[in-house]
């Protein structure tokens, strides 16, 4: 694994980019996204994407120009159009806006139609919980998850994020809605390891913690079967609803072409009521009840979501951020 | 199985209720609320509920003269104390005020503290949906789930409820986060069933699909294991935060006694900026993209959250609602 600073990451991402034809501006903000992810240490979202981001600008489906536009508002809810622009930087504006809405009406919610793949989704919650506010959205995706009862992949697996502002370190959950991505399949696979609990179905219709037989039956498990399916179905419904953007069902299914998709950015401002200390101290006190629970196993402690970002966070910027050398060949050729 | 109709379930709750000193109005509301909830199908949640909530009005956990009051309020959202009042009421009306700030606003979002168990979360789902706006509320509990790793309940099942108007048929996704209640738990141990998937752990800490094991354990399984627990915990913190109500770590573990929960109640208004025919041609089209997926078992057709709602509601309002003898008896008795 190579080690590469953030900013030779960022600065070499972002040469990329103009090559492609983004602004210099919009080459750095983008840019940074991808770096920020994976100095995160969500890999498979941050570096390892950014060839299939590229490949897509060169085949049409992104527009690197395009900035999201404002179709129709009523208050604290605004529908916009992505234009197909580049996904990342689509989803941040629309949170960016949501969290305005949210200063002067206590709550704001964007849809946003005609978008392309926001990268890592936690980025947006991050970004309301540095903003000092709840943040809630979720994009949906090409279908790539049976329904509970499906045989084939006919919904999205969705994914959910919420974030909640704290002093000491904020909560964010990014879970997508099926129990393992692709991706943790191919890498269990690779690694010659099971999965840690059922992840799907064999090729026989039995639950298997095999990763091999569910990427070879198309059949992954959505999270709490029945429950996690319900779940994607009606947030999809939502984000095709109110931003008039394409469902699921309507996106094709190869990965290259996964564009105009839809999505729901809300903030929830609740320092707006004026408590500011005492939601903090909310925050920690069912933090601190979560790391007094006992444990399964000893010397073990729960965690609360996003808890092991910060330090990963920190290892990376001082150490450098880890990229596997093909990827980063790939890239420097670029 | 008796068969009641439902008026007559209705009046029967409701002279119960006035005996324990609820106004005739709002033994009328609270009444329907539970016989609404049976004739849904949704018997754990109805009449079966109703000697608890008895006995929780006897042991001074609710107040029956409470109503909600409005504690601080910014544009769309605000943030109601509810007095310990009856719990399903308090939502009723805190859901009916996030509605009325769609309306102005687009948005609307009412956090709900010291309240009480809203009984059916899905109410207040249909509630949002009759009134031709998305829902979206959840409720903490007591602790009454193991987090990932956790080996003693220390969050809660916290029931999610979203729901989406449609003109064929509203769609409503109410889920706890628990893969099985202890409720359902019950249920398939008495009829000598296995589980269909794995739902906790056993004594020895294995995943089983044996009820009583996971009974005697109290460790049953979060949906989608670690991420139904992050969800858990963050939703938790959303409703304590935002509402300066409790959280699960500070509700007592006796049911009998879990009073002074917190909850959220969202209301998007889509329909404000002007779209409704095809805001319900986007639901149709996505059911119909669900109903043409190939089923995992032939002939069965895959099912949209609420699909069996509406045929149980019909079955029961022709046949009456079918109450166990027992539970009958004992609230005839009250």
């Amino acid at each position: 694994m190579n080690r590469i600073s953030f900013e030779e990451l960022q600065a070499t991402l972002e040469s990329v980019l103009r090559k492609l034809g983004f602004s210099d501006s919009r080459a750095q903000a983008c840019a940074r996204l991808f770096a920020e992810t994976t100095c995160d240490g969500v890999y498979t979202h941050g570096v390892n994407r950014f060839p299939r981001f590229v490949a897509m600008v060169r085949n049409g489906s992104i527009d690197v120009e395009a900035e999201p536009q404002l179709l129709a508002g009523f208050g604290a809810l605004e529908r916009w159009d992505g234009r197909k622009g580049p996904g990342n930087l689509n989803a941040q504006a629309c949170m960016e806006r949501a969290i305005a809405l949210s200063r002067t009406h206590g709550v704001g919610c964007v849809s946003l139609g005609n978008t392309n793949h926001w990268m890592r989704g936690g980025t947006y919650g991050w970004q309301a919980a540095e903003a000092g506010v709840i943040g809630i959205c979720w994009t949906n995706t090409m279908p790539n998850l049976p329904p509970w009862g499906g045989a084939e992949p006919c919904i999205g697996n969705n994914p959910l994020v919420i974030a909640v502002p704290r002093e000491g370190g904020h909560v964010v959950l990014d879970m997508a809605l099926s129990q393992f991505s692709y991706g943790a399949l191919e890498s269990y696979r690779t690694r010659g390891e099971m999965l840690p609990v059922d992840g799907g179905f064999d090729a026989e219709g039995n639950l298997t913690r095999d990763p091999a037989a569910i990427e070879q039956s198309q059949r992954p498990l959505p999270i709490g079967y029945w429950k996690g399916s319900g779940l994607s179905i009606i947030l999809d419904m939502i984000a095709a609803m109110t931003s008039l953007g394409k469902a699921t069902h309507q996106l094709s299914a190869d990965p290259l072409l996964e564009a105009g998709i839809s999505q729901v950015f809300l903030a929830i401002n609740p320092a707006a009521l004026g408590d500011g200390p005492i939601l903090s101290q909310t925050a920690d006190d069912i933090i601190a009840s979560l790391h007094n629970c006992q444990p399964a196993e000893k010397g073990t402690r729960i965690r609360y979501p996003g808890e092991k970002t910060l330090r990963i966070r920190a290892e990376n910027r001082k150490l450098g951020l880890p990229i596997e050398p093909a990827v980063w060949e790939q890239i420097l050729k670029m």
